[in-house]
């Protein structure tokens, strides 16, 4: 498909922020030409008006477990640890590769609804993961969620290997739950596995206090310093929430460009505290943002999570200049990508791949047009986003969504899996 | 106009939380019927399928100042006084009232996007805000903002008496800014008004610890001790924000009645903090929300308010099954109509005022429908209003405005404004 969108304004997240007026032109999967309006007599399968509104880069959710929608609204309002024995681990036991599949698209919808162009997925079945992704035509890399219980060793290189060469919108990084679910053993098997393919690694990291507390009885070592001391992020990786950090973990998580990915929404909700995100900015960590699942978070939308990183580090450093807007779309844009390793979706520039979106300016909230950015980030909202397009197709679009399924089927299949598993 | 909503999902706010499926009958500004699917011969000038979807009351924002659409992202990521001073001030100066009125309609937009069909509004000329909202068909409740510097005693009492009078839609409540910029002179002046209409009193109270501070070396006492020791509270009212607050602070409130209105998105983009909500909700003090103004929060929107409601409860609280989703849908739609003495707006019942609205659950961040009440606290947003009445007329539907002026008009109004007074 040759799409031409005109009469746009442009945010390339490579230009310092700066909002230009022109053309974005896509050809198949990519990016052709960023710039001024050209007048060509080229044919296109479609021109797309843009009404003055901003094309920019997809958000990359950068932490997720997308087929936990069957769990949203199920179990609120409740300690973290009833939360997880009582209602999520026997539900989740009565999943089929099947369901995960139904139940990831469910996810994929909103992330369409909310500009977000990628996930980092980490869940049981990568086979259904990634079919549920490449029926919809969205990108995900999955990573593994190995621990004492599901998914082993031997699984993580077959996947690696297979799912790094599966199909163009998916990609595979190792992975392992967390320390607290996983065995030194397995741990050091899967050092090796990183050397062996020079890979990154990504695993929750000091999510909650208890998990630190508990590390450090065990091993007299923070997780991140336990985990760095087994060799697993001699080639990088990354934390999901790294709320609970201390000094030395942050100098280890800066020496290994380790990507700090923060989860503001599900924190919050499940009370598990705020993190030092300007201290990591200050330091030059990188950072990313993620959902997380809709069993914690409950909403998988990156506006929302975006204006909580900024508010809740405004909150824990008492300063309202810290970590300012730009900073949070850098997170939201060029930062997930890159924490995913996928490089072509993070800028909107010739040559990447077509992820990008188009958002609505002809809205209330996103008036008086004074600064865009801090628009997208402090009153941004889904109802802004009038396009998704993953690897140069429109997947959703003013309302309705071009996934292969129909919105109707996903919701009836999701509801009747809750009935059945409940 | 006579409308009818029928095969909708009905959550009436006054049965305990239940959802049941029926219609609701709509005969002029009035709700005339809530109840099971009636098939009766009368003439309808509509009938609305309602598709399965939720119908409720609509949000009250119990706490704005609608009017600062025009410094939204102007002056974000800086701190509180600087913000005030250097952007906030001089340009307000500039203003006109004619100004106001049309920067008043842009949030009023916003507020239908959000599903609010009512705000309490702080602002400099009540003359033009009531125009804004009674062009608009929105419903408005302006609060006094009298402090040494604008407005006076006599228009307080001259206001109360005409915008009590004025329009169905309109209404006044005595109030006044802020301890800190209100002489002992004129808060005397207003508890002597309060006192001869029995009128309840509004104001910003102890949104930051300086304010607290300052009242003390001042007055050795709290903000709201010292204004409850001049009698200012002695009919009720409320407090905007009350972040900061003793023990002693919360008995004045529960013993006169006062609503704490929360403003959490504010309160975090200022860094300001966060406030005892679960304490307040312990011992029975009435509560409400607001959104605040757009040039602190800066979006106009109680789905992400509610979520920080509850989210920012369980981090301060360290403690996930704190104020849970129904106790902060009841604040945001019941507690917030009483805070503004909107007693007939609270309910979705027969005999109240028809301001309610449509919520989608055709889209993917409410399914599975395990729970609606916390599918719209957790991971509802804007994108999910559907239709938004005020007084039995529709002024929002399927991203369409019914409010007197073109939504591009009143963009194009606030982009002037913004370039004649930067």
């Amino acid at each position: 498909m040759k799409i031409r969108f005109y009469n746009v304004r442009i945010l390339t997240m490579a230009d310092d922020f700066r909002v230009t007026r022109g053309e974005v032109q896509i050809k198949g999967n990519r990016i052709a030409y960023v710039g001024e309006e050209k007048h060509t007599r080229e044919e296109w399968d479609r021109e797309i008006d843009g009404d003055g509104n901003l094309i920019m880069p997809g958000f990359k959710d950068a932490h997720t477990h997308s087929a936990m929608t069957f769990l949203r609204s199920y179990a609120d309002d409740m300690p973290l640890l009833d939360w997880l024995n009582k209602q999520v681990f026997p539900r989740e036991a009565k999943l089929t590769p099947e369901d995960i599949c139904h139940l990831s698209k469910l996810a994929i919808m909103e992330y369409l609804t909310s500009g977000i162009t990628a996930n980092f997925d980490m869940y049981l079945t990568p086979d259904t993961i990634a079919e549920a992704s490449v029926t919809c035509g969205f990108r995900t890399v999955i990573t593994g969620g190995m621990n004492d219980f599901t998914q082993s060793l031997e699984e993580m290189e077959e996947w690696y290997c297979e799912y790094n060469h599966y199909h163009p919108l998916i990609s595979f990084q190792l992975g392992f739950h967390a320390e607290y679910t996983t065995s030194e053993k397995l741990l050091a098997g899967l050092a090796e596995l990183a050397h062996k393919y020079k890979a990154p690694v990504y695993t929750h990291n000091s999510e909650s206090l208890t998990e630190v507390q508990q590390c450090l009885d065990r091993n007299h070592m923070t997780p991140t310093q336990y985990l760095d001391s087994l060799g697993l992020f001699d080639y990088g990786g990354g934390g999901y929430h790294c709320v609970h950090m201390t000094e030395e973990d942050l100098r280890i998580f800066k020496k290994r460009g380790l990507y700090a990915i923060t989860n503001p929404g599900s924190n919050v909700k499940l009370a598990s505290g705020i993190p030092p995100v300007k201290k990591m900015l200050d330091m030059g960590i990188p950072m990313a943002i993620g959902t997380d699942g809709p069993a914690s978070n409950n909403c998988l939308d990156m506006f929302r999570e975006m204006f909580l990183t900024t508010g809740l580090a405004k909150i824990r450093e008492r300063d309202a200049s810290v970590v300012d807007a730009n900073q949070v779309l850098y997170m939201a844009t060029v930062g997930g990508a890159r924490a995913m390793g996928l490089l072509e979706c993070d800028t909107l520039e010739e040559g990447k791949l077509a992820d990008l979106i188009l958002v609505d300016l002809h809205q209330p909230n996103m008036q008086p047009l004074n600064c865009i950015t801090k628009n997208l980030v402090y009153s941004g909202s889904k109802q802004n986003i009038k396009l998704t397009m993953v690897n140069g197709r429109i997947l959703y679009e003013d309302g309705c969504f071009t996934i292969g399924t129909e919105a109707e089927e996903v919701y009836k299949k999701a509801n009747e899996i809750v009935a059945r598993i409940q």
